[in-house]
Order: C-alpha cells, then structure tokens, then sequence
C-alpha cells in the first residue's frame, strides 16, 4: 500500500491567524506533518509527501503545484489497479499508529476516515474508478463517488482521525491527547488548556 | 452491564439558544434522547434513564435531582463490585449499536470515550473504587481517578462518541452522518448544510 500525505507547505494553517503568526503556522504545519509521518512509519510504511513545494523532511517528496484534488487524482491515477493508495491528511495531529491501522485494515475498496465538518481526512482506495474531490462536504462527495462506480464503503469511526487541527478550539485537542512533537511545539509556546464552563479551549501566556 | 443515561430534562443545550427556542431545545434534546435510546436497545441492554424529574420516554427512569457527579456516583456505589455501569450521555445524537459495542466490548477496569473539548461522553465502570468527575475537563480527571484507584484504562476512539450535540455548529455532524430522529426534527425544522470554504456549517430556512 502506498500511503500518501498532501502537504500545503505555502501559507498552511490561515484559520489560525487568531492565535499564530505566519511563521509560527508554518512551524506548527512541519510539526503536525512530522508526528503524521512517525505514526505512519511506525505502522511498517514508508510516507509519500506529496507537497506544493521542496520540503525539508525524512520521507520522499513528491512536488506537484496543482491543487490538492487534482494532484491525489494524479496518484490515484499513477498507481493503477493493483496498488491500494492511502491519502492521510497533515494535519491529523492526534493520529497514531493504531488509529492508521483501523483505517489501513479496513475492508473496503474504498475506506473513509470523515473530518469533523464533512471533510474526508484519511482514505485507502482499491477501486480503479474512485477519485477525489476535496471542495465543499467532501466526506459526503466521496460517498456519492463510490456509489456512482460500484465501489463498496467502509467508514472508520475514529475521534483522532476526524480531528484534523484547523482552529483554536482544536488546539486544545493536541494538549488533551497527544504528546509527540506538536504537543510540545504548543507547550513551549505558552499554550495551556483553559476550562471555561462549555468544552475546553486553549489559553496562551 | 447496566447501561445509564443521565438526563438533564429541564432547560436542556443552552448552548443551542442561538438556533433553538427553548420548546425547540427540549424537543430536541428528547429526540436525541430516544436516538440513544434506541441504540443501546439495539444492543440487547436496556438502558436506565437518569433523570433530573419524571420523563415520558419507554424506559426505566430513576429520579434524582442532584447534580450529575453525585447522581452517577451514587449510581456507581449501588451497582458495587459485581456489576459493570455503564454511562452514556444522552446528547450523542451520532451513537450507532457498533459504537456502543466497541465501548461495552473494550476490556478496561475504566473504559473512557472522550467527548470533543475534554469531556467524556460515554464510560464504563468495572472497577469498585472509580468514581466519576464531570466538573471542567472530566476526560483527564477520569483518567487521573483510575490510575489512583489502580484501575486499568482503555480509551476508545470514536467520532461518534465523542460528538455530543451542544453548538450549533455540532448540528452538522447529525446531517452528515445520521438518519434517525434527530436528524429527522433537524430536516422537518428546516435545517441543512451549508459548505462555507472551511468546515461545514448549517442554515435554517
């Protein structure tokens, strides 16, 4: 199985622009995408980035600038009928190995992890007609698509899969269940969670 | 296994009082109820409500005005030693029977299904000295409690399980991923999807 991680390495993380600065979100991005990347390897598979952009990491990169659909299309594309490709988004801060395995041992010829919001944050696809489409409520797009090509689904229910980090309030996410590396970016930069009647949110010093 | 379902009857999800009238927020809260409900008898348990006063519903409701740590852990404390309690709240409009069975199933002495911002949505209880903590970030006072007592942990990673329904913005996640009858008053309310560049949102018409 190959296993792909699409990487905006210009500009990531705008819906954060209330808590970080431009630097410091793409700090944050290289963060999240190295934790991704360990619980990959730790599953027994070897990362495929596939970034906008030249990217400094321990894992093959692959640079295609076209938009994220067009470019998981492209590998989906490549790899033909034979090879199953997993698509893990970067962001997926509180991923780990055992969570990827759920997703990577699922039966279906096409295996969805949806996003909070509707998004489709992971996938595997061993049919040779699905393909993509990330705009608008792409969790449901991605149903319809494999109905329409006879593809059979299985949908992982998972909390950390569905918890792609976006926002503030995911913020306080990484701080209550991980401890990798974003983790500690947070830590050191003053980020504490900060409980205010409703759900958690995060607080900086 | 006992299977508790506290419930808040009078003036429930103040946080939806941006969408919802009060009239609208306690029907909705009695759908989600049943949708619980349902789940857990489709299961084979039989769920016990645990309510703030009398309740309509086709289940065994026990009253008890106290706040909902003290109302469980007495709960807790009646079941002793030999029975498992389990504790599901009543907002998890997204619980399915494979959700709930992952959590039944799960073999901890604490079995702990982490709501979104800290909160724990669904537990289960099989060690003599846990006792529940609802106050700020229950997920991580839960765990702290358990290893106290020396009881053995396991957490179970559910989307569904971690979505309980207070913001508006959780009324997507019933859209998108249920058809019983919350989603059911959400549709007859004239609420749908509404995809805005980020997460998906909803509208009322």
């Amino acid at each position: 199985m190959r296993v792909v991680v699409p990487y905006a390495a210009s500009e990531p993380k705008t819906r954060l622009a209330d808590v970080l600065s431009p630097d410091e979100r793409a700090e944050f991005a290289a963060a999240m995408l190295d934790d991704v990347l360990a619980a990959i390897q730790a599953t027994g598979h070897e990362p495929e980035i596939l970034a906008t952009e030249p990217v400094a990491v321990d894992a093959r990169v692959t640079v295609d600038q076209r938009p994220l659909t067009e470019a998981v299309n492209a590998v989906l594309a490549d790899a033909g009928k034979e090879t199953p490709v997993a698509v893990v988004m970067a962001d997926l801060a509180l991923v780990t190995p055992d969570a990827l395995e759920r997703l990577f041992a699922a039966d279906g010829e096409v295996v969805l992890a949806p996003g909070r919001g509707g998004g489709t944050n992971a996938l595997v696809a061993r049919h040779p007609e699905f393909h993509v489409d990330y705009h608008g409520t792409s969790y449901l797009d991605h149903l319809e698509i494999a109905r329409e090509v006879g593809a059979e689904v299985e949908v992982v229910d998972s909390h950390r899969l569905a918890t792609d980090v976006d926002e503030r309030e995911d913020l306080a996410e990484v701080l209550i269940h991980t401890d990798g590396r974003t983790y500690e970016w947070l830590n050191d930069g003053g980020f504490s969670l900060s409980p205010d009647g409703g759900r958690v949110s995060v607080v900086r010093r």
